[in-house]
């Protein structure tokens, strides 16, 4: 029991990976304190946390000012940092906003724990999008940076944070680059989460799948246990090796494969194949896949649950819940397109 | 003569390499704008564009407010972009103020940009910082990234928003990662410049250079005239094969070589060394010296002032204008170090 009797604080602790991760924590015997501002769009959601409520303490504190809760930052032995924009596509009609959630805030609770609790170890949840459009397959950690949006910069900017404070002994950083995640707890109200949140709502919908051209880009979708799993095993390790590393899924799947598992597990009506629009296809990022060997190295991680039964769990907890997550009163999510930019939006979109 | 009638933008054309560049495209025929605000530790100074006086706009305005300048975008054919904070140290005690200057404002002024001149060259100042503490020497444009202070992150998240936007289309961006750059119009009088503006400074008060230890971490100092022929080349090639691009310097010396070198063309007292602080020596950063050929096979670019020479000249010009550089009531600008991190202060210390 790694965790028992350790005192956690998890920032974005309502959110899809935050929330499951602080359920696996309290099992595990710890004191979870939640930071989370519920910050439109991001993902926050507070029946995630159903399991655990009057377990954990939350607090409802902006990341940007982390004077309000420094105390909870004093007191703790471990950090989740797990708060943040996730949407690409939010990232390129609001740059600022992004910027402000995903670097400022990040900055100035960087600096308060340096300050109230130096050496800390904090986890913090980067993602493959940094990488943009991979100039080799599987990606380790060493493929260059070159995000293909504001969300990519931005977080990244945050990891480089991270970095250089744990360089200069600061605080005990270790970043994560996460993969496509999926399953119970996802949002699916929030628009352009990713094209695992569209099938599932979708599915949830009974409507079908829908997949442009062949749909043989690949893409390598990893199960939110397994990546809670790697959290709990970066935030435990006593003498880390690295400080980078990639988080991927057990298989590399077509788009097809992954419509047409997801559409079975549904029970759903089959997959709509449509012309890929030349324009997308043009500015498609193609495959993406994971190399997540030195985590396994170093940490003896690896991904344990394929895709088949992840996303049967993942329907199962939705339809038991469906209420909680999809809004009958708006149950199609559209992405507005940024007034500048067409060819920004069209590449985020072949992205995700 | 490649910028005959051209207008051009320069931002930061009021600071080092800003203003040699903006002296050279004058010479070269275009018609200069200059955007600068003169923030106070950046290195602006009136009198270095002394020589072109009556020849350039210079508008007096923040890259964070670029609606104010909209119609100069609007109406430039090139943009040369160098506004920016460069103390590293300074961005450790002031991070939040770094940020603002060197991401937020860059930001702003970059979707201005593409809002206004779509597909516009812009040329971007970026710095050998970015890299951190060598994996190898020399080095390439795929050296990792792993900057050791807020001011390599806030300047490689800039970087990162040109090359992004330039992949979509909305600019036509390049980046330039430049060593040491040294020679006539650096300011002397902004505390922790960099070890060849504490050189030039002492030698031109008569002081004796100190060096810690041996002295033997290579450096590799790049002419000021070099450094702006790059520029040059970078803003006006048609097809660029790549978007990022290093620029060295002639020579790997060793700090010794350059403190000795500097000292002798000054006519000097001798170098003075002293023993290293075992607390700095543990962080040194090494040697670093940079490869080069990328900009040799793309632009043809190649440095070509050796530092004897350069330093010689360098030294000319500032005792020729020695009152405009330094103030005689504030002889020894020192660095105020950060309250909460001795380590990080020292780190940085070492590395420019």
């Amino acid at each position: 029991m790694r965790y028992r009797g350790k005192r956690v604080l998890v920032t974005g602790g309502l959110g899809f990976i935050g929330s499951n991760l602080s359920i696996r924590l309290v099992e595990e015997g710890a004191e979870v304190t939640i930071i989370d501002s519920s910050v439109a769009g991001c993902g926050a959601n507070l029946f995630n946390i159903a399991p655990i409520r009057g377990e954990v303490r939350i607090v409802d504190a902006d990341l940007a000012e982390p004077e309000a809760f420094r105390n909870d930052i004093a007191d703790c032995d471990i950090i989740f940092n797990l708060a943040g924009e996730i949407s690409h596509i939010h990232s390129m009609q609001f740059p600022e906003r992004d910027l402000q959630i995903n670097t400022v805030a990040q900055l100035r609770f960087l600096m308060e724990c340096a300050r109230t609790a130096p050496g800390v170890r904090v986890v913090y949840a980067s993602t493959r999008q940094i990488y943009g459009i991979p100039d080799y397959l599987p990606i380790d950690e060493r493929h260059p940076i070159q995000p293909v949006d504001f969300n990519g910069v931005h977080k990244y900017a945050a990891s480089m944070y991270h970095q250089m404070l744990s360089r200069t002994g600061q605080i005990d950083g270790v970043v994560l680059r996460l993969t496509n995640v999926y399953g119970p707890r996802m949002a699916l109200d929030v628009p352009c989460q990713g094209f695992l949140s569209t099938f599932l709502r979708r599915l949830l919908m009974s409507q079908p799948l829908q997949v442009y051209g062949d749909g043989r880009q690949l893409r390598d979708p990893v199960y939110i246990d397994d990546a809670v799993e790697a959290f709990l095993l970066a935030g435990s390790a006593r003498n880390l090796e690295h400080r980078t590393y990639n988080v991927g899924g057990p298989q590399a799947l077509s788009l097809n494969d992954i419509a047409e598992i997801a559409t079975l597990a549904a029970g759903a009506p089959g997959v709509e194949y449509l012309p890929f629009p030349e324009e997308i296809r043009q500015i498609d990022i193609g495959s993406y896949t994971t190399d997540s060997n030195l985590i396994l190295d170093d940490l003896g991680w690896r991904p344990t649950v394929r895709f088949e039964p992840g996303v049967a769990r993942a329907l199962a907890y939705y339809r038991e819940n469906l209420a909680r997550y999809l809004d009958p009163n708006h149950p199609q999510p559209s992405c507005r397109m940024p007034e500048h930019s067409g060819a920004a939006w069209r590449l985020l979109y072949a992205a995700v």
